[in-house]
């Protein structure tokens, strides 16, 4: 008889890491919870959540989310809190929440989901008999008061708990032998009170409590996407100003996904993950711009990406000036190898000479006088754009972008990066996004909206996974504290801030006055203080002159060739190339860093000296290491400060008062710091110190 | 033939008041808000609501209630937003919201339902295109730019309004030469700009806005009840006290209902709308307390009223020291008579000698050594009371409760005041106020929920109508600013609280050091700060010796007879019963001091001068008359203060910088007053200036 040989099963990866993840249970609820809308142990505003709970909140894989809920019951008996996941492919787990202990009854632990797709939580309350008769035979046994009957009532409590299936001999052993040591008459009450306190006993009900009255919340969905979702460092830059050329007769000949394949070593060494291009598609002859947003284009300049559109093609197009659609893909299969996903504009709008316009005028909006309507911000008009009117045909618009989007994908493009998402129906957005995760869950899109906190949390909430945000907006250290705790805070159970430090729209005041430790401070920043940012080709050149009375680059970009020399940037080391690289590098080593969430605030005494850090505990690590970044920022570019800053160590797991090393990641300085340390920092020098916290040894 | 006389229809009183009603219509809504969660145009956050969405808001007939919305649409065209209101006898209404304005595209208008029951209520967005093309024609009219094209838009915007159903001839004509106007070629535009800015037609689209892309949100209820559950002054006192004589023996003969209701008048004389009698019940003779809280009592002392049931009888009798049922019946139409509503109280709890213990001993915990447990909170307990265990017989103890408060409703009690409701299970709560009040719609509970934020605001939203609150502990003015705007803000859509000065179990340190100042400093902020008050019997003699080392008057009147001398206190001048009249007075007076809402914070430079403002619009009250009251207090009880204060007096609707009136309605003096102000406030003399704001003659 042949012998049947079981192939091993093959190793599956963990659906999540946890600080608090226990053996699971099942539990029927308690009786009388079926007839109102308040449980036996009442519970209210479980998260994560949207503002709209209608929405699904979202993470990204190896998010450290904290899962939690307001609970409490009548009276002083003590309640215990687990939240119950169910992960995508329907492995359940169980999981224990502790009391903040704030006064407000909130209940919290920290779980990072790592499967992709979309999880159940619910969250169950019980009583905790053993905590509740602990408590009570503490006090009342030391009081003198009704001793023998708390004696009894534990030991009624132990066999009860020894008597649960599941539980391990020696532990229904040691249940056993307190029980009974408890009921010992012959032992005094100061005995009984070593076995109450026993902490190894109440180890055993941390993990098993002794549960009743278990209420049973709703359950609730949490979507989790892919870790790029969350976190990465994005490059931008123009594929036509790569490997441009300027010609003897002085006009310039456009650079190629061919040339700027070239490009890719170089910002893939510098450690990005994300290189983002503008729109790639055949630019509008008609109406086109000059060099600087002038209304009258050259023979030779190139106009606008963003007017996309001519007799060449519309949005499923390649310039011709970049090549093919084959050499575009050999380029996006370029970066790949390089470990860049390269990012695609999606700009929906038209040029007007676009093809949408002859073959579709319903999508635009006609005038009495029988014209189309130019994009407006009254009474400004961008005549080189129609903007598309979503009202006119509605399932038509839908069906060509879902086209659009699914063509791109087609060429390996899974990062679009929505241009203006705020000039069009959140509706659409919702639409559009929740269709396309349903074909191709990995997909990620970016929005461009720098709009009003109504709408950016509204195209959070519908579906897009990054937004840009205030980041450019916020310089000063007051403006940064509040910053960084609205992104690190309830949005971050909605919205993923991608935290760029310019764009070709954006160069603003205080790069363009700050020099060249402006450009450092806000790099640093962006890296450290979000979990994703960006950075606009140029911008480690210290590009800073703007076009007078903008906030964009003069000769902007977007209507002209930029010819960089990076080779001779490189060798007079005027590049900021350097300091990019380095910090890329600190996010790649340090998870803490590719985290929205485990942000404190702490205090220094200088009002432009900003203290912040992350955290993340080991259990939610790959290495099972804890990482802790400090970061302490002069974000003042004009001067030297020098201050005293005091730092709550606890956040990490410090006790207050302990010495602990930190590490500048930057400059390899050490040092052993306490609650209060000081601190100089120079702004021509290193602004910022990019600490890894150390235990003392 | 028989003339047939119609009688007149009888006066429908209005279901509401509205600071924005405009004219009913209907509408169809946009097609593709079918599929998406999104509406077409965003609407988030829509208020008045519960903090858990499952559970009604709640509010008081004639309450000025923010109806609120999160609107927004892409791009820069302009929006409106109405609410739709249904009333619980199904009268419609549509009113207007406006911006706030701030960044946050949030909308609102006031609103205050009258009729009682549960109205319905449901937001609606839609494109305004008059104001848009308003906009959009002002500016580029004036720039120059597309001037025809604007005119003719213009031209049949107002055609299509002229032609809507329901426009009135006058408005029609106005439309139509309107029209003529902005196409009359021979016109320049300068005169078509005059069209455009014309306040009078821009005027005929405020009620009536053209109106497209209508999104309709969802609708949502609101409950309405009647005044006393939000309004009203307390007073409490123990009926076994008013009336009780020392006999020659020494011993002290209790009070009855019938002397009690001597003391009817002079409660009614202060102004009070609610008189709150402690438990009427037999009271235990087991482990009765002594005086003090003592363990032993005296054959003469009467017990805690909380301690109920005896042989006597319990919950559904009333103690034979107080006369019989019948005579509660008078008690209570007496009352009635003098224009005071009388509210029991409701403590789930027995006396071992209770009824209940012998004949539902499952109602209780019964220890392992078969004795029946105590209240405690461990070491300490409470002899003379057994908790009730609802976990035992959820249905027994639910139909019993139901009983005894059916029993005392048909005595005509229709407010109850539960001690403790927060030892006691959250869903009992839910399950009995909603079946009391599917009975009986105008029974109000007020919870006696001094406990954390979390379980008091579950009891206000599970159903209770009022809440005793923090007030008695939020004593200096940074605590009472967050205080009253707590109150007055967010959780105003469900909890309504009722700021007792002082009760049997608290005296607070303000108290009993604060001197004479201090019972005047807290007398005024409770009746002035929320919308409900409450004075407890010996307030206003001044008692304020404390036991040592509690927070309780020393020979507490739970465990004796209080005989306290009215007459000579009067003749004495010794009472603060005249300032507790006039704050009464002037309560009846101000309709903004009987809303909850419509708070605002003003600023002093003394961090002891407290200032704050109440404001009703004309629209919303009786009168038409618009009401302002501005408090000042100096809330140092031990001293004068003066400081310059600083008033947004736009909160009321006069214009920033210009003079009005206050009137002191305390004392009469008036000044004239503008944005800032010096004050002189002695806390010996008349620490609080209550404000009468008028408009300057």
């Amino acid at each position: 008889m042949a012998t049947k040989t079981r192939a091993p099963k093959p190793e599956t990866p963990p659906a999540l890491r946890s600080t608090s993840q226990i053996p699971l249970r099942s539990g029927k609820p308690w009786q009388t919870d079926a007839d109102t809308r308040t449980g036996r142990i009442p519970m209210a505003l479980p998260h994560p959540t949207a503002p709209d709970a209608s929405f699904r909140p979202s993470a990204f894989s190896g998010e450290a989310v904290p899962f939690g809920v307001t609970a409490f019951r009548e009276g002083h008996d003590i309640i215990g809190v687990h939240v119950r996941l169910t992960s995508p492919s329907g492995a359940e787990s169980l999981h224990r929440l502790s009391p903040l202990g704030d006064g407000f009854d909130r209940w919290r632990t920290l779980i990072a989901p790592l499967e992709e797709g979309v999880w159940q939580f619910r969250f169950e309350a019980f009583a905790d008999e053993f905590l509740t008769w602990e408590h009570a035979a503490d006090l009342k046994i030391a009081a003198g008061v009704d001793a023998p009957l708390m004696r009894e009532m534990g030991a009624r409590l132990f066999e009860r708990a020894a008597s649960e299936k599941g539980r391990g001999a020696a532990d229904v052993r040691a249940l056993t032998v307190a029980a009974a040591a408890l009921r010992d008459e012959t032992q005094t009450d100061e005995s009984a009170l070593i076995v109450v306190r026993d902490p190894s006993l109440a180890a055993l009900f941390r993990d098993r409590p002794l549960q009743s009255l278990l209420t049973v919340g709703e359950t609730r969905e949490l979507l989790v996407e892919r870790e790029r979702a969350g976190v990465g460092a994005w490059y931008e830059f123009f594929p036509r100003s790569e490997g441009a050329k300027r010609l003897k007769d002085g006009t310039i000949k456009s650079g190629t996904f061919r040339t700027a394949t070239k490009r890719l070593p170089a910002v893939a060494a510098m450690g990005f993950d994300v290189l983002y291009l503008p729109p790639i598609h055949p630019i509008g002859e008609v109406n086109r711009k000059g060099p600087n947003n002038t209304l009258t284009a050259g023979p030779g300049d190139p106009g606008s990406p963003w007017a996309i559109g001519s007799s060449a093609g519309g949005h499923d197009a390649v310039h011709p000036d970049l090549g093919t659609l084959a050499d575009f893909r050999a380029f996006v299969r370029a970066a790949r190898a390089e470990g860049l996903e390269v990012a695609l504009d999606l700009a929906l709008q038209a040029a007007p000479d676009h093809p949408w316009v002859s073959a579709h005028p319903e999508w635009f909006t006609t005038l009495p006088d029988g014209s189309i309507a130019y994009a407006e911000n009254p009474p400004k008009k961008y005549q080189d754009i129609y903007p598309i009117n979503f009202d006119n045909d509605p399932a038509g618009i839908r069906a060509e972008v879902l086209r659009i989007v699914r063509h791109w994908i087609a060429q390996g493009v899974k990062i679009f990066r929505v241009d203006n998402p705020h000039t069009k129906p959140l509706q659409f957005w919702e639409w559009l996004i929740g269709t396309v995760k349903d074909e191709h869950p990995d997909v990620v899109f970016l929005a461009e909206a720098f709009t009003r906190p109504a709408p950016l949390l509204g195209l959070a909430q519908a579906g897009f996974q990054q937004s840009y945000s205030y980041f450019t907006w916020r310089n000063t250290k007051a403006e940064l504290e509040e910053f960084l705790t609205w992104i690190s805070g309830d949005t971050a159970d909605i919205m993923r801030p991608n935290l760029f430090v310019n764009t070709p729209d954006i160069l603003t005041e205080y790069l363009q006055y700050g020099g060249r430790p402006a450009y450092k401070i806000r790099a640093a920043l962006a890296a450290t203080g979000g979990a994703s940012y960006g950075v606009y080709a140029g911008y480690e050149l210290y590009e800073n002159v703007a076009r007078p009375g903008s906030e964009e680059n003069i000769d902007n970009e977007k209507y002209e060739y930029k010819l960089r020399d990076w080779a001779a940037a490189d060798a007079a080391d005027a590049t900021l190339a350097p300091y990019l690289t380095r910090l890329n590098e600190i996010r790649r080593a340090h998870p803490a860093l590719r985290q929205l969430r485990g942000l404190s605030l702490h205090w220094s005494d200088d009002d432009a000296i900003l203290v912040y850090s992350k955290h993340l505990d080991g259990a939610l690590t790959e290495t099972g290491q804890s990482d802790t970044i400090l970061v302490v920022a002069n974000v003042d570019p004009h001067s030297t400060r020098q201050t005293m800053i005091h730092l709550d160590s606890t956040v990490w797991g410090i006790p207050r008062g302990a010495d602990y090393v930190v590490e500048d990641l930057i400059t390899g300085a050490e040092w052993t710091w306490n609650q209060d340390a000081f601190v100089r920092l120079d702004a021509f020098h290193e602004p910022v110190h990019i600490l890894h916290v150390k235990e003392s040894r």
